[in-house]
């Protein structure tokens, strides 16, 4: 069955529409902070500041910059293993974020940083926007392949709007700590996309399945992507953290989960396979789970000790979840999950959700110090007399919200995707690039190449 | 017609007379500046320091870092599109640019830090010598596939030498702020390399033109290049900034800038082609030019709002410029422009050059507060009185020296270079590694890959 | 010869059962140093300290995670120039040195972290722990496409035990300065590496010569990593240096010396070929020999204009070996060195070592300044009455006992990788990842890639 997957004024209109609609809303809204804007120096004086080191940008700007790369390498790398779909793989995940943050910055921005009228914005709202958009690209990679651009656009446009607003209930409402995202980006962004893929099922896909594979260098290409990610996340966990001992020990302790997390990866990547051969699928996306799992509870005291065992068990938990887990997901539930972000971002967000929860209700005045306890929950205000167990009852309710959140967002959408007039390829060309790229002549790489030398 | 390109005596001779030379400079110039020299326990003691933090270092070496991936990664792979020039892209990038940042650091130290005989150098150093090694590697866009490494050698010896001039009398003479190099980098750097490829004009280009292209993996190398100038450019036109509210400012315009740029790139992509099919020519490229026009505004009040609007604008006059641009300028003023500086560097810095006059001519103390108003355009000294629209005059003809310059400076190196004696390739032959590179039997990628499994 | 290359049980059960006992260590050993610890806030007032950017992780998160980047994707990706190596190139790198960190945070914290039965650790271990296993990396080097996964981590726990030893008795019983590791990472690293190849000497490894070389794509990613290595050197060398003017002068010092060797490897790599032609090999790997070469002497007072002079002949003497000296030790030695790690860690480790020796002896107070004098050796307490000429000769024989170290320790550990039970490869599949790894059917980019498009 062919499809109308003709891009040229579907494309353009959905982006000048919204670059325009962004142009606006930030005209009217957004504006520099205190630390970004001309006035600094006064402001300096006012808060007694002596030097300009003082400034958050001295803080934050490293790991803004560590994260950037994770969303636009890390996450658009990770995707071109597909061997006929490294253009769209990072070509859309380039689209996708670049609008994305800017809609974010607003979206956010209106939350936490609306002050007479204005959005204030500095170096956290960068990371924060970041944030918000790699929950798009976890869900991006359930249904990569598959969709068009401009459905692509449509997903963002919601998805950033909701991850806001689940965003806000989280941390304003419930009152939760969720630094690196474990609830945030990774569970929502996750259980979004697999309702979303869930609502594009395509019954006849393997007309695809050819395509739906790697070949030997878009393997190394997506290690790429995968190594950013796996390096930066130490800077991901504590990027937004207080400034001080909690970024510090975000660091240490996504550093240690990573690092046990590549271990218990190669471990059962090669006990589950018959001959016993590591695959690259868990290499390149499970070692990251330990990453992911930590997200929540990376700058609680959870210790190193303490990171190495969830590392640990999420290196098993992911690599089964692909050996296993997503055939049963596509047969059963038709649940078509290109990247396998059940098993990379789902579960692991899952745990890590888990783990801030039981960390926060475990913490002590002992172990954080009298200041340091008040300073590592924000018990102050009115969340004053808060417990560490009830710390904890809430975090564990900051799960359960997100998953709904994202089962009723991804409903949505996947509902709205699923019109018949976004421009979809259809079931025999997925995975191909060739449908919104132009692949030059002789230029496709494996055509040219195949020709003999004598050609 | 076969030319001789034996590189045997010519190469080593010239890379070694010339880095000799360095040396005896070095050795007669270059001194550690106060705060990397071993004396700086007493310059903090007289200086009132309390803290090693407040070493220039810990300001700019994170931005340093991701200028000088700019320069090596950025820009040498950007250039590995081409499928048989991957070698030579990124291979003789390195060669001019570890080349270049020597030379630059003694013709910049002359010009900016002399004292006593003595050129004193520090973290800023080394990211002016980055800067100055990236108008190089921008002019070397043009002339891509089509020069041997000598005559690559030579030009940089030249236009590092003119790019310190003309920095010279913009920031010293005519007292303009540039931080970003809209009008010295990018402005100077495009227009001096068109020049000397018009010099170059080969007539019979077209018997190269099977090779003038890409393959699908090269465009993915190139991806490579594209997203890591795209990622850190908020750090490069936030480097040399003044402390405090100016880096932090520079880098939030510039995120803004390349954010709204990327939408409008992938509009005109689609929309200028009949089958609306993406080009990752524009996307490579075009993505990148709302970087290179807020290069001499990003440090100034040009509001995220402002920077947006750059960028929207030049994403569309960039990929435009591809599209219609490129062809014409060949085929009528005999400029064979390879990466299309004209489209990325070009154009976008002379909007650069203007935005940054409007924006400093547009300049009150209302919005800059009073003293960040001195501070943002250092009106000091003999500049005490200097109004905002003086200071956008002498910004536009900051503009106009910065094209003398790269008009005159592009003659004469382009006369120098198209002397028959420094071994480029022949028409048939440009865009081919093989003619500098040892490329191994069997090793060529696509020969040996296009072998049959079973030969 | 088959050999039984099944890893199913043996490389899971090496993998949990090491990351088990890191748990359990790390359960009983590790904690967070002060820095990194919630009760942070009370230290701050203790130490007088008014902000929270003296906190160490402002000093050095930006160097560490240039230094991660070097370890992972540096490393990992200069060794993927092998045509069918490269899964196991960057993904064994990633499993040894994920193990590997592990293991030298708990034996560098033994040594130098330990405080009442407690190591603790900060931002500056995972430094160190990722200093550690770049020994280990270079070590891998001469191994490469010839080894288990098994044996990579047996010989990974061997070599950070014995590098950890190294390290103690160079710095704290010889008390000598190294801080980029010329003599504890690179000499060490290379000798070692040497004599455990040595042992592994593979007389009919020529079966696998057609796989030993490149194509043209592995040879890009290759670069990736030389890139990446040779940008982020200056943090590298710097990473650990003392706050202040030492990480400053660090940085340039070792910028300078990468510069000059770019362009002396280039001069060489050219004349030492019959055609002229530049050779791969010698761009990936020499032009990083200078940064090796500055290690130790980086933090002192070299000057820009002697780092130029050590990276302009480390240029040579790497390119030389390259051509001339791996031959020679393949063929007379029995020392086959996959990488040349000989020439690019080897003799510029040995270099480096002499010059930090040179260096020191000819510091005095005039050039360091009375406090910096001290402060840059460390001339206190017990070491008070040191000269630099003694200091000189401490330096110098650290170069001897890393080499003793290495040589001692190659040995047993060689010997222990010669048993028959480690699962490596036979000659004839050597350089084949094929071995290790699940290659997808018509997966191997080779193979596929070679169907007409007919098929």
């Amino acid at each position: 069955m062919a499809k109308n997957t003709y891009m040229r004024w579907r494309l353009p209109l959905i982006c000048l529409l919204w670059e325009v609609a962004m142009i606006i809303l930030f005209g009217v809204f957004v504006h520099f902070g205190p630390e970004a804007d001309a006035h600094w120096e006064e402001e300096k004086h006012e808060m007694n500041l002596t030097s300009d080191i003082e400034n958050d940008f001295y803080f934050r700007y490293p790991s803004f910059q560590d994260v950037h790369v994770m969303i636009f390498v890390g996450f658009g790398f990770l995707m071109t293993f597909l061997k006929r779909y490294g253009f769209g793989a990072v070509g859309f995940n380039f689209l996708l974020a670049a609008f994305g943050i800017q809609w974010a910055l607003l979206m956010q921005g209106w939350f936490h940083s609306f002050q007479n009228g204005k959005i204030l914005i500095g170096v956290e709202n960068l990371i924060n926007a970041d944030f918000c958009v790699g929950s798009v690209c976890v869900a991006f990679g359930a249904i990569l392949g598959k969709t068009s651009p401009v459905q692509l656009l449509i997903m963002t446009l919601f998805q950033v709007t909701l991850f806001a607003v689940n965003e806000y209930i989280l941390l304003n409402l419930l009152h939760v700590k969720d630094a690196g995202g474990s609830m945030t980006i990774h569970t929502f962004g996750a259980y979004f996309g697999l309702t979303v893929t869930r609502f594009l099922y395509r019954p006849n896909l393997e007309q695809s399945k050819d395509k739906e594979g790697s070949v030997y260098h878009s393997d190394l290409f997506a290690m790429i992507g995968t190594l950013y990610l796996w390096m930066y996340w130490p800077s991901f966990n504590s990027a937004i953290s207080e400034h001080g001992d909690a970024q510090h020990r975000a660091a240490i302790n996504t550093y240690c989960s990573l690092a046990a997390c590549v271990l218990t990866t190669m471990a059962f990547s090669s006990m589950l396979q018959k001959k016993g051969k590591l695959d690259m699928v868990h290499i390149q996306n499970a070692t990251l789970a330990g990453g992911v799992a930590v997200g929540t509870s990376a700058e609680m005291m959870l210790t190193p000790y303490g990171s190495l065992i969830v590392g640990f068990i999420c290196g098993i938990v992911s690599t089964v979840g692909y050996v296993y887990l997503t055939p049963i997901l596509e047969s059963k539930l038709h649940i078509q999950d290109t990247c396998g972000i059940h098993n990379l971002h789902g579960m692991p967000g899952l745990i890590g959700g888990i783990v801030g929860a039981i960390t926060a209700a475990a913490a002590t005045e002992d172990v954080y110090g009298k200041e340091g306890f008040i300073k590592a929950f924000d018990f102050t205000g009115s969340y004053k007399t808060r417990t560490p167990s009830i710390q904890g009852g809430f975090q564990a309710a900051g799960i359960v919200v997100s998953l709904l959140m994202a089962f009723a967002g991804g409903t949505l959408v996947g509902a709205i995707l699923k019109l018949p007039i976004w421009g979809d390829a259809a079931d025999e060309n997925c995975f191909e690039d060739d449908i919104y790229w132009e692949v030059r002549p002789g230029g496709g790489g494996r055509h040219e190449m195949a020709l003999p030398p004598s050609a």
